[in-house]
C-alpha cells in the first residue's frame, strides 16, 4: 500500500495532521494561484514545442489549466488542506478534471523550480507596484512642498532650530530620499528577473527543454547559471525586503516629521479630519493615526527582513523547507508598505499648512546666528574665530532675552568692527534662507530647480503605478 | 454636524475608507473578544459594586455581554470594518441590543487600560499554555532518551567526534535547555500578571474605581503603580516574544540535530512516515520537513521579536497608535511556537532509533584519545604534556590508517613509559563514557540520576498543558 | 614534528597567519583576565582538596597564578597573539614561570568548561553592575520628579495633549518603567548562577572532582544537570542581551522625551551647558547629543542581541567555534548600557525645570475635555452620549477660537441641561488633575504616594551600585 | 567666559567628562583620517578657485593638512579626547601649527556635510574592497571545483541524497552565488557615489562655493540634490551593510558546508592543518574553526545592519546625533567580512578533496530513482503516475535492502512493461548527472561551460582587489 500524496509511492503511513498542517503552505501560497498558472502554461508550451509532450496533450492541460483558473476566479475551486501547497492543489485539481493527462504537467520540472518560478514572477511584480506606489507618495510630497513652497521655516538639526529652511526645501529632502526607494525597487524587480524553471530539483532535468522560451514568454530577460543555484537562491526576496524595510525607515521618518508637526506644540500643519482619528474618552483629540501607524510598522518590516535573513543563515545547498519560510515575510512586508504608502499619500494630500504659524517660528529663534559668524568670515576673520564672536553675542542676548534682530550695527561692532549694514538684512530669516544659494541649498532660485527636477522625475511614473 | 464614530464629535469629515482600513486593528485584534468580554464583565461588576452604575444598569449590561457572546460563539455576530477594533465593536453591539444604557459601559474606562488590560489577559495565558507545550516536548524528548538509554554514541563538538556519550545523554542535554525555556515562560506569565484598568487614557479616572476588586475577579495579583506606566508598556509582551524567541532557537538547534541525523550519513535515527514528506519529482526521497520548518521558523520569531523592540524605540508617553503593533508580531510568535512544540513533539515520539549504526559510528573514530592524556594525567604527567604525547600517537595512527583501539601496551610505552594495562579497556568507546561519572557526565549512573531527575521535573506539567 | 600550540600534537603544519588571526579570540577576551584566573584558582584548590594534584603542586600553581595576576595588573604581561585566547595565554605564562607543573593547571578541564565559567562569572557581575546603574538613573529621575513634583503639565497620548498631568507623575511612569529593567537585570544575574566547571569537553570527567566545591568558592548556587548542556548553554547572556535591548528601548523613551522637551516647540526643560554640545558652525546651537545619542543606541544595542539569536540559531550540540561570537556582542551591550546610563543620569540630574512654561502649556488647549464628559456621565447619561456632548462643544469652540475655560455655565447648559457649576472648577488643568485620584492616577495624593514608593525601591539600591 | 570648544561661545560651563567621554566619537572615527584628509584638501583647493580664500591662504591649509597626515602617519599626532571627533582634531592640531588661518579651514563647511563626506569616500572605497575580495573568495572557489571537477558527489536537497551531481557544479552553484554578492557591492558603491559637500549645516551655504569641483577632485560623479538630504542621507550604508549582511548569509551556508563535509559522517574533504584547529583537552581533534566562526559571523553582521536601521527608525530632519552610530556598525560589518572572506578563501585554496569517499558517496544511495521515473514518462506515462511506480519500487528495495543498482530489467518490468534495457545504465550516478543537461545542469558539458564563464567573470576582478 502507498499513501495517497503526489509523492507518497514509498510512504508506507499517511501523515499525521498534526505534521500536515504544520508543514502545508497552502494557506499562505495559494495567493501566487495567477503565478503558478502562468508558469505552468509557458511550461507546457514550452514542452509542446520541443516535443516532449504531444499538441494534443498540450491543448487539453491548457484547457484545463483555463478551467481552474476559472473556478479559482469564481470561487468555485474545491481548496483542500491535503494538497500541501498551490502547486499540488492545481496538479491535483487538473487530474480531477482531466484524468492521467493531467500527470503530464510535472513532467521535467521539480515544485523547487516550479515554486523559485511563482516567486521570481512575484516578487517582479510586487516591486514594480511598490515603485508606483512610492512614485504616489512622491507626487503627494510634491503637492505639499507646493503649497506654500517659499514660506519660510526653521530648519532642524538635533531638533533644534538650525537655520531657517523654505517650506518645499524641507519637503524636498523627503521627495528625494524616496527617489532613491523608488530606483531601489526598479532594483529589487531587476534583482528578480532570472528564470529558474529547468532547474528541476537541483540538477537539471535529462528532458530537452527550453528554458530561454519560457523566459521569452514569461519577460525574463536572464536564466540561471547554475541549476543548484537556482533553487536555493532567494537574494531577489532579500533584496525586495531591504528595499522594503529601507523604505519603512524613511516612511518613519516622514510619520515622526507628521507626529511632530501636528503636535499643539509645533502645529504647522493640521491633518485632513479624514484621515485623523479620535479618542473613546478624550473629547478634543484627533490622533495623527495613519502617521503614528506608519512610522510604528517600521518593526514589522524590518522583522520581515531579519526574519528571512535568519532562515538563510547556515543552509546548505541546496534546497530545504526552511526556504518555504520566505513567502509570508515577502507576502507581509509588500503588503504593509503597499498599504501604509497609500494611506499616507492620501494624509498628504489632504494636509493644511498653516503659514502664519510657520513664520512665527523663526522669530526670536537665533537660526540666522550662522550669519553672523559667514558675515565676519566672509571679511576675512577666520570662521573658527567668528564662529566664537557669534557665541558671545548669542550668548549675551539669550542673558538679557533679547532676540538678534533686536540688535543695531553699533552693538555689533562692539563685538568686532567687521560688521557692516547688510549684516542686518542677513538677520532676517527670509533673507537668509535667500542666502544660502549653493547647489542643493535652500535659497528660492535653488528650490524651484529642485521642484522643477522633481517635476520631471514623476512623469510617467505615478501613471505607470 | 458630527461623524458617526463613538469618538465623532468633533470631527466634521467621515473618515477616508483607506484610511481606516489601514488603521483598523479588528481583522487582527478580533480574536481577543474572550479577553475583551472577561475585561468589561469585571468592569461592570466592579462599576456596580462601587456604586458608579446602578445595579439594574449593571445588570442589563451583563446579560447584553452574554448575548454578544453567545452570537461570537454562534458565528453571528456582525463584524464591521468600520467598528475599528474589537472594543468598538463589542460597545456598538451593545448599544444595538440594549440601547443607550450600553454607552454607561465606557464609564471610567479608555480603549488604552482596556486594550491593555485584554493583551496582558492573552500574553498571561498564552504564556501558561506554552509553557504546557514545553512541557510536551520535553516529555517526547525524555520517551527518546529512554528508548537506548545506555546506547554509546559520538558527542560531538565542532561536529566532530569528540568523546563518546551516551545517547540518553545527547537527549537529555535538549530536556534541560527546555527546562529553561518552560521556566522562562512562566515568568513570562508573572511578567504580564499586572492589571492595567483604571488607568483610563493615561491619568487615572475621577470616578470612584476599584482596580484590586477588577484584578481579584480576573486573577491579577498585581496592580500598576503608574497610570502613564499602565497604558504604555508593553514590556510583557517582550518578556513573552523573548522567551519564544529563545525558545525557538532551541527548537532550530534539535531540528538541525534532527535534520543531519536523518541524513543518509549519520542515519542514526529515522523519522516515521507519518511525520516525513516525499518529493514531487524524486521518488526515494524521504523528507525532514517538519525539522527544517521549525528550524527555519526561528527567523520569523526573531523577526517578531525585533518588530516589537523597533516599534518601542524612541516612543515618548504615553500612548501612541503605533503600539497597536504589539498585537499581530505576538499573535505570529506565539501561534509559531505552539506549532512547532505540537508537531516536532509528535516527530519525536514516533522517532525511531538505528542502535546498530550509533555502535558503529564511534568504532575507530579515535574518540577516546583523551582517555590516554588523562591516563597518563592521572600517573603525574603534567595534563598538557600528556596531551602532547596522546596527540603524537593519534597523529602516528591516523598516518598509518589504524584506529586507537589496534594499539597495544607495548606500542603505546614507546610512547610513554608510564601507560598500564588498563588503558586498553579505557580505550573502548562505552568504557570512557562510563568513567567520566563527574556530576552531571555521561557516566551510566549520572545519566540515571538525570533521567530521574527530568521525570521529576515533569511531574504535573504535561497534565497541566 | 608536531606543531608548537598546546593542542599541536597531531598537527603537521603551523597555523596561517590569517587562520589564527581571524580565530583568535585574546583581542577581546583578555578583559576576562579576572574571571579566568578566579577560575583557575578555584579549580586548582578543588583538586588539591580532593587529592587530584598534590598540595605542593596546587601551592605552586596558586603562586603562579598571582605572579600571572601581578603581570597583567602592572601591565607588564607578554601578549601573544599566538595564545588564541586568555586561557592559553595564562597558562603559557605559567609555564614560562614554572615549568612543567603548569601544564596539570588544565587536569580535569577543557577550555569549554573554563570559558564558560569565565563567562558566566563575568555575566553575573554585569547584571549586578547594570541593575546599580539603573537604580541610579531612577535616583536621577526622583530628583527631576521631586524638583517640581505638583506642577501641571500637559499629559500626552499620540503626541497630542490628552490630559493634564502632574510633573512628578510623568518622571515617575519612566521610574516605575526602569524598575522592571532593574527586576529584569536581577535576573539575569541568576540566570548566570549556575556553574559549568567540570563539564569537561562535553562529557564530564573521570577524575573525581567536586564542582560543588568550586561552585561554593565561586559563590554559585546551582550546578548543571547536564555536560553537554552546561558547555553549550548560552542562554544566561541572552537573558543579559534581552535585558539590556529593553532597557536600551526604555532608554530611547527617555532620550526621545528629553529631545522634545529641550526643542524650542516644548522648552519644558534645558539641559545643563556641561551637558549639552553645540554646532561647529551654528553659533547659537545647544543640542541633546546624550539624548540623541541614548536614543541611537538602543540600535546598536538591538544588533548585539539579534546577533547572538542569529549565532544560536541551528546550532547542533555540544560547543562550536560561532559561540566564540557570543562575547563581543555581549561586551558591547553591556558596556553601551553602562555609559548610556551613567550620561543619561547626570544630565537628569542637572537638569532645570521652566515651571512657568509648562503652566501655559496646559491654557486653552482643550484637555480638560474628559471632564464635560465624566461630569455628564456622572450625572448619569451614559458616557458614550456625554462624549457626543463634549465632543460638540470642542467643535464648537475650535470653530470659534474659544479655550473651554472661556464657557460659562449658561453656555454648556445649552448643550445640556445637567450641567452643574462645579463643572467650571473641573475645567482648570489643576483642578482636573486633582480629581484623578485611581490607585496610580494623577492626583496629588497619589503622586505622593508613588514618590515615597519609589524612595522605598530605591533603598540600598544605588549604594550598591 | 566662554568655553574652550571650537563651538563653545554660548556655553558658560565646561563639558562633564562623562558627558564628553560618552559623546566623543573620535575614538572610533579618527581611522576616517585619510578621508577627512582628502575632503580638507578637495575643500581648500575649492575655497581658493572661488576665490573664498586666498591662494596664500589656502596653500598653507594645504601645508598643515601634509603636515598633520605626516604626524598621523608617524603615530606622532597628538590625540586629544576632548576633540571630539576627527575633524576638530584635525582643525585644533592645524591651529596648532598654522595660527588663526587654520580657522578658515572650516569656512562654508559644517560638521553636518563634512562627515557625510568622510563617510561616502569611506564607503565606496569599502565596497570595492570587498568586491575584490569576493573575486578572491569565488577564486578559491573555482580552484576547489577543478581540482575534481568531474567526480560524481550526492546533490542533496533537505540534507537527503537527491540526485547524483558534479563535484563542480556544488562549488559552481556557490560561486554564482558570490557573482551576485560582488555586483551588490559595486551597486553599494555607486550607492555612495554622491558628493554632500556644500550642504552646510542643513540648508546650504551663502559663500559661492563649487560642490561639482570638489566632487571632480574626489572622484564622484553625482551631487545631492537638496542639501538636507545630503546631511541626513545613510541610505549609502545601509546598502553597504544589507550586501555585506546578505553575503555574510551566503558565507555562512558555505561555512555549513565546510564543517558538514569536514564531519567524520561525511569526509568528503578535510582542511589543511594550517586552516584548522586543535583542542586543548581532546589530542584527536582538528576542528573546522575558521568555517564555523564565518558561520557564526553572520549573527554580527546581521546584528549591523538592524543597528543602523534602528537607528533610522522615527528620525526627524535633518541631522541628529544618533547618526553618529552608523560609524561603528559600519566599520564592524566591513571588517568582519573582509577577515571572513581572506579566512575562508586560505581555508578553500588549501581544502583537500577525498575523491574515492565521494564516490562511494553515491552507492546504493537510491538517488538516480528520478531516472526511473523520468524512463517511464519519456515513454508517455504521465510523469505522476511514473513517479508513483518508481515509489513502489524504491520502497520494495528499501525494505528489501537492496540498492537499485541491484534491479535487472526483468524486474523492473513487473512494475511497468514501459522499461527498456537503456534505464539500467541511467542508474548509474555518473550516467544519471550525465544526462541532465540541460541549460545550468549538472551534465559534463553544461559544467564546463559554466567552469569557462566563472573564468571569465573572474578576468581583473582580483587583481584589482
Amino acid at each position: 500500500m502507498t499513501v495517497e500524496k503526489a509523492w507518497g509511492g514509498r510512504f508506507r503511513e499517511p501523515a499525521a495532521a498534526e505534521a500536515e498542517a504544520f508543514t502545508a503552505s497552502l494557506p499562505f501560497d495559494r495567493r501566487l494561484w495567477p503565478e503558478d498558472l502562468a508558469g505552468s502554461r509557458a511550461h507546457v508550451r514550452m514542452l509542446a514545442a520541443q516535443g516532449i509532450l504531444g499538441r494534443e496533450e498540450a491543448d487539453q492541460l491548457l484547457r484545463g489549466l483555463d478551467a481552474v483558473e476559472a473556478e479559482i476566479r469564481a470561487d468555485r475551486f474545491p481548496w483542500r488542506r491535503e494538497d500541501e501547497d498551490i502547486h499540488m492543489a492545481v496538479e491535483r485539481r487538473l487530474a480531477e478534471l482531466l484524468g492521467p493527462v493531467a500527470g503530464k504537467l510535472h513532467t521535467a520540472r521539480s515544485r523547487n523550480d516550479q515554486v523559485a518560478l511563482d516567486t521570481h514572477l512575484w516578487a517582479r511584480a510586487a516591486a514594480g507596484r511598490l515603485a508606483g506606489r512610492v512614485a504616489a507618495l512622491q507626487a503627494a510630497l510634491l503637492e505639499v512642498a507646493e503649497r506654500a513652497p517659499e514660506a519660510v521655516m526653521p530648519g532642524y538639526t538635533h531638533l533644534q532650530h538650525a537655520q531657517p529652511v523654505l517650506w518645499a526645501h524641507h519637503w524636498l529632502a523627503f521627495f528625494f530620499m524616496f527617489q532613491r526607494d523608488r530606483e531601489r525597487f526598479l532594483r529589487a524587480g531587476e534583482a528578480a528577473d532570472r528564470m529558474p524553471l529547468g532547474a528541476g530539483a537541483l540538477a537539471g532535468t535529462p528532458f530537452p527543454v527550453d528554458p530561454a522560451r519560457v523566459a521569452a514568454e514569461l519577460g525574463f530577460s536572464r536564466l540561471y547559471e547554475n541549476s543548484m543555484d537556482a533553487v536555493s537562491d532567494r537574494d531577489y526576496l532579500a533584496e525586495l525586503l531591504f528595499a522594503c524595510a529601507l523604505t519603512a525607515a524613511h516612511l518613519s521618518r516622514l510619520g515622526e516629521t507628521l507626529v511632530l508637526w501636528t503636535s499643539r506644540e509645533f502645529a504647522f500643519v493640521e491633518l485632513a479630519d479624514a484621515y485623523a482619528t479620535g479618542s473613546s474618552i478624550m473629547p478634543q483629540k484627533k490622533n495623527p493615526d495613519v502617521a503614528e501607524l506608519v512610522r510604528g510598522k517600521a518593526g514589522r518590516v524590518y522583522g520581515d527582513l531579519m526574519a528571512l535573513l535568519t532562515v538563510l543563515k547556515g543552509l546548505p545547498l541546496a534546497y530545504a523547507s526552511d526556504l518555504q519560510e520566505d513567502k509570508e515575510a515577502s507576502f507581509d512586508a509588500v503588503e504593509t508598505l503597499d498599504r501604509s504608502l497609500s494611506a499616507l499619500s492620501g494624509a498628504l494630500r489632504t494636509l493644511r499648512v498653516d503659514a502664519g504659524r510657520l513664520a512665527r517660528a523663526t522669530e526670536g529663534d537665533y537660526s540666522t546666528a550662522t550669519e553672523l559668524a559667514d558675515h565676519l568670515a566672509a571679511r576675512g576673520l577666520p570662521f573658527r574665530e567668528a564662529h566664537r564672536v557669534a557665541g558671545r553675542i548669542v550668548a549675551d542676548c539669550l542673558e538679557a532675552g533679547r532676540p538678534l534682530e533686536a540688535l543695531d550695527l553699533e552693538e555689533l561692532r562692539r563685538y568686532s568692527p567687521l560688521f557692516e549694514a547688510e549684516v542686518l538684512e542677513a538677520l532676517r530669516p527670509a533673507a537668509s534662507a535667500a542666502r544660502r544659494r549653493s547647489p542643493g541649498g535652500t535659497a528660492p532660485e535653488r528650490v524651484r530647480e529642485q521642484l522643477e527636477l522633481a517635476r520631471r522625475l514623476l512623469e510617467g511614473a505615478v501613471a505607470d503605478a
